[in-house]
């Protein structure tokens, strides 16, 4: 790939006079020597501009907006308190997740719960920390909600999660809010509608207004358009005054530098469209994956290089489908660079394979690098959405060190995990 | 799904008087209770009759059998101790599967070490501990290991894997034997021999003879006896003195009714077939999933549900892909049982999904099953292998409680994990 043609890198990316990659005024080969790899890097910088530009966007043409990080995208202790100082809420998704907000002291009314089996634990925390809204998503969570919130004593803030029946044309595995989907409420089997007549009738429930999220990542517009027109027709004709309305998240970023997704003021003026009635509710979106995506570079060295003649050649990195399993969940596309010799001439075709005991541990397919050796730095933009969330320890490898960087300093916000930790929890 | 009919499960599963599955002696709906659900539940006995099995079932055809443990299945203290009793070596592919294998005291010689990207560090800590093959897998390896032989000053006993060239018909991702594979020397490049030619003249390296692995799960026999022939008549024509030939793992075990995997008997027939010459070389195996997979039941609880009329029924459980993930990554089919419930009628058709925030976190797609209510235990057989192995804490899911049963005593073998653990090594 040419470097400079890509926006794939976080905005502080830049090549020094050693011919390194440089991020946050850090050079990559520096932090490699000091920290280690496979190495995860976050752009703070990158961080708070997607979290300003989100807010700015959507409240230039609909002031009435809350921008919330979807968590399950990544988060650790660091990126939550980055998230809470840029004045974000957060949507968590299971009882890790919001433990990570309170260990950080987020404030429980900008909390939003998810998901489609919560269970009567996650809820409870949730209800007892005072959560803002829990997003209800099928007949058998309104009952419990109604329960805990009636024991706890208070009326509990909800959205209805509606399916509202489009297809954003995104893969199968992340599509949500076609009919046939595990969550939410379809609208045209009528679900959705006594789903209101429920919890509206419900004195441990205050409904404010309607989710629904169609999947991720959409590089389209139309079909954002389609479902809140959806949505506000819908609510109107069952008669609920929408107080709030979220479309979710699942805006795209670029993986490859032949994909150009819209931009986030393209993605703003879209969705607020639908919302020029007289009413004014709140809109309240999900943005993960395109805040914390292109902020993250994934670093790996090389070591095993293997040429078949005429079929392939596969060189080998310290990572892998342990660390990012998207390309082989999901056959996701990604770009890479040389990260220690930025300016030379990519006139090798090659393959990047993980170090994991499968086949299926292919990172990058049949892409021209420079003639790689082993030592080389191959830094992966894009990464920081969906990959470290997914990690795991398997062939028992250890997930990798995170360090954020910015102005030249970088700070290790992420431990590499030890042998230690991965028999921790062992009793023999 | 009738329980009666299938092998999936452990052997010693059974439907006690109050109509619940038991495994090892316990009850499944006391161990939910005393350990919560998701969990994880090895059945000793089985363990240890699947060792036995491999061993005396090779041994019978040729007794010059080695059995190793493929430890990439899944490994932990625990197992990691029961199989070091069994009398089995342990094929480890990675510093932190070693580092299990050292915290046990299992003895270094049984110990092979396999990957196709070893690192330095990695070969180290195995040569420091004096381990019995390394399984080189390219040239690079081959420099590399050759040098820290040297340093340490030992003469490293050595396999070389080669690729046969033999299509073993199962998953892309799990094939690894053909010759586009970022696994070992091919032998139709000549790369095979040439890396034959170089070990041998190295004075820190001791070729004990040829590894090849074809992918896995494989549920034919003819690939086993055609790469066995083809690495014997390849040694042959190189030159090379088999003292010992690995024709690794794969073996297949049944995740579903229709699926008839061969028996341990037949592999060790058909493998054992091509090793008739005078020569009596080593045979060492590797079996993994075949060893821990049928011993492992994953037991969820019941949730939400949601019927989406003409459509499909969704019923949600605790766990999902975070604990497993090969429904997602490789298709792969499952069958089920209502633990709590093992007499009811099958008359619903329902789809299984996690609790994890993606439309593919489904585990069991359009299965028969008696109509589900919340708090219901829905264990899955066959889920020893290659699931806690992958178990990832996406959605900051803590990964699961596993335990093992025997004699109708069930000890915790690992701790379920906390919302602690989640952010032990982050640094704030």
């Amino acid at each position: 790939m040419s470097f400079q043609n890509t926006s794939l890198f976080p905005s502080t990316a830049n090549i020094n006079r050693q011919d390194h990659l440089e991020i946050g005024g850090c050079d990559i080969k520096d932090l490699a020597t000091e920290f280690g790899t496979p190495l995860y890097i976050f752009d703070e910088t990158t961080l708070r501009e997607q979290c300003r530009e989100f807010t700015s966007s959507f409240r230039k043409y609909y002031p009435n907006t809350s921008v919330l990080y979807a968590s399950k995208a990544f988060i650790n202790l660091s990126l939550a308190q980055i998230f809470l100082e840029e004045g974000l809420g957060l949507d968590v998704v299971s009882g890790g997740e919001l433990a990570v907000a309170q260990a950080v002291n987020f404030p429980p009314e900008k909390i939003y719960f998810h998901g489609n089996n919560k269970g009567q634990d996650e809820l409870e925390s949730a209800l007892a920390y005072g959560i803002g809204r829990v997003v209800v998503d099928n007949f058998h969570e309104l009952g419990l909600l109604s329960q805990i919130s009636s024991r706890i004593g208070i009326k509990q803030d909800i959205l209805i999660r509606i399916s509202p029946g489009v297809d954003p044309h995104t893969h199968a595995y992340t599509t949500t809010g076609i009919i046939d989907s595990k969550f939410g409420f379809p609208i045209q089997t009528g679900q959705a509608e006594e789903a209101i007549r429920k919890a509206v009738q419900d004195n441990n429930l205050r409904v404010m207004g309607l989710h629904f999220h169609l999947g991720s990542p959409i590089f389209e517009l139309e079909p954002y358009i389609s479902a809140m027109e959806i949505a506000i027709e819908f609510a109107s004709r069952v008669g609920l005054q929408l107080q709030e309305i979220s479309p979710g998240g699942g805006f795209a970023i670029g993986y490859t530098i032949d994909q150009a997704p819209p931009s986030i003021d393209d993605y703003a003026k879209a969705i607020t469209s639908a919302l020029q009635g007289p009413d004014n509710p709140l809109l309240s979106i999900e943005p993960g994956r395109s805040i914390s995506g292109r902020a993250g570079v994934a670093l790996y060295s090389v070591g095993a290089s293997k040429e078949i003649p005429g079929i392939r050649k596969y060189v080998s990195v310290d990572g892998g489908m342990g660390d990012n399993i998207r390309p082989a969940l999901y056959g996701s596309q990604y770009e890479a660079v040389v990260a220690n010799r930025m300016g030379a001439n990519n006139d090798d075709l090659v393959s990047i394979a993980g170090k994991f005991c499968e086949s299926g541990d292919v990172l990058l397919r049949d892409i021209m690098f420079p003639k790689l050796e082993p030592g080389d730095l191959i830094a992966v933009p894009a990464s920081g959405a969906y990959a470290p969330a997914m990690a795991s320890n398997y062939n028992l490898a250890t997930k990798p060190a995170i360090v954020l960087v910015k102005d030249g300093k970088a700070r290790l916000i992420r431990k590499r995990e030890t042998y230690a930790d991965l028999i921790r929890n062992d009793l023999l």
